[in-house]
């Protein structure tokens, strides 16, 4: 199947349309803010080839809404103590708006730790403990950006969230768990599943809708899903096929399933780039947090 | 049935036996402890009748382990920023080893700031938000009392919590939800119902285990759950028998529900005492984390 004719299937839930009208809202708020809005920094600590991409991507939609972008690579031998210090000087910074601390870091930092440190009103990524605490209180502000783009999606195809059965398969710390809060707070009812669940098939077979990431390609066939169900895959995942050819995938067999599926979002365009509209939505959060908190005026 | 009758059914789990273990735990550490433990500081703000009693165990267990207990009553008509102030003043004091917050507080005053306020290394009662975000990370170190009372008291069964099916019934921000994550950390696979769930029976007759804490006196029935299976009953109700006699029941209907059951904790003298048990012990890792960050020596 080429990928023309992916595009215009009406199964699947394209990430770029829900990007686009995520973004145009934003851009709106952007142009209007006063005070103008402060800069976004990214943070790469030593070379760091694997995001690139992601911080493109990011970059990109920044300058589509307006947002300046400041792109910083610390160097690789930095020390945890300069990172929180200089942390600590973005935290008090007036122009800037949100920290992006790009992951993966050297070995010696502990990340954790520099997350903590970013201060949950400039937190646009939703990943101090701080922020995430908030979710469990459905305060949804600043949320985790994909969790947060996988909730979007759903909301997407146009189901009623209360009352949705929604199996979550993974429960990482970025995704799995504050997905399942978000969609708890929406009202569905939430399962999660992980490596140790007897049979995730049982679970996943009787969901009105199946949030996977999990990181491992095409783990999720058509026997796993219920006719007519939502599908929502957030892995992306490398593989090689037999030519040689590298191809980027989700953890869900989507030629298959779709067969099968009422809604399915693609990979890659379809979660990934509302992962990015989040962020941008999550900075005007922050901005406006920010104003209320007294920080700008 | 007579309550001595029930004490000893060996289906019922016995909360004071759990709470005398996990007591003489902690009592130990707190003896050989060096420095010694500082205190505890219990704070209502006005007359709070309905928590004297609550107020009562915690200074039991306290006395029982030799954790120094302070009950302080604030003025009903403090000011929100006299409150922080005394709680920074708490949070900076070297004598104070934790700060329980007692709820419910007059109408004016904004109990989830004065929670934030309370510093996470002295927040005995895993209340603040980060705290809970770190239960999201899976560092349960100083998770809400309750629900870690659940969990031990899930455990005191014997099963295996590593793939089993687990289903809570009821969402709330210090019980439902950080008991799903809790659980879901050692292993679980957990559902989380509420009331916009379409059918929570659908869901508890095929759980391993059920933990209820929803508030309504014997809504969950033996029709509801598995045989053999596990019953944690969070429940606090207080209701009026037709001769007028009030008594406090909690959220399932023990009696019946015994008859089907594996194992059920009993209301009262389930949970509850446990619940009291996991704050002295949230106490003693608070008192560690205190040291490790340099804060006592």
């Amino acid at each position: 199947m080429s990928a023309e004719s992916k595009v215009r299937d009406h199964r699947l839930i394209e990430g770029k349309a829900v990007q686009a009208r995520i973004l145009a809202e934003v851009a709106e708020e952007v142009a209007t803010a006063s005070p103008p809005v402060g800069k976004l920094v990214s943070v790469c600590i030593g070379p760091t080839p694997e995001v690139a991409v992601y911080v493109r991507n990011q970059a990109r939609a920044a300058a589509k809404v307006g947002i300046p972008f400041d792109q910083q690579v610390w160097p690789a031998e930095i020390t945890q103590e300069e990172c929180k210090k200089r942390i600590q000087a973005l935290n008090d910074s007036k122009d800037v708006l949100g920290i992006i601390l790009q992951r993966p870091v050297p070995a010696h930092i502990n990340v954790r730790s520099l997350q903590s440190a970013i201060h949950p009103l400039k937190d646009v990524e939703g990943m101090n403990p701080a922020s995430i605490g908030n979710i469990v209180y459905s305060d949804i502000a600043l949320a985790p950006c994909t969790a947060a783009a996988s909730v979007e999606m759903l909301r997407s195809t146009g189901l009623d969230l209360k009352g949705l059965e929604v199996v979550m398969i993974g429960h990482s710390e970025i995704v799995g768990k504050p997905a399942a809060l978000m969609l708890t707070a929406e009202g569905a009812t939430v399962t999660v599943c992980h490596h140790m669940t007897r049979s995730v098939a049982m679970h996943s077979r009787r969901a009105d809708a199946v949030v996977v990431a999990v990181g491992k390609a095409h783990l999720i066939g058509p026997d796993m899903i219920k006719p007519g169900a939502a599908v929502i895959d957030i892995g992306i995942n490398q593989i090689t096929d037999e030519d040689g050819t590298v191809r980027i995938v989700g953890d869900v067999d989507t030629d298959a399933v779709k067969e099968v599926a009422g809604w399915i979002t693609p990979v890659p365009g379809g979660v990934g780039p509302v992962t990015v509209a989040m962020l941008m939505r999550n900075s005007m959060v922050a901005y406006r947090r920010q104003k209320d908190a007294g920080w700008i005026s």
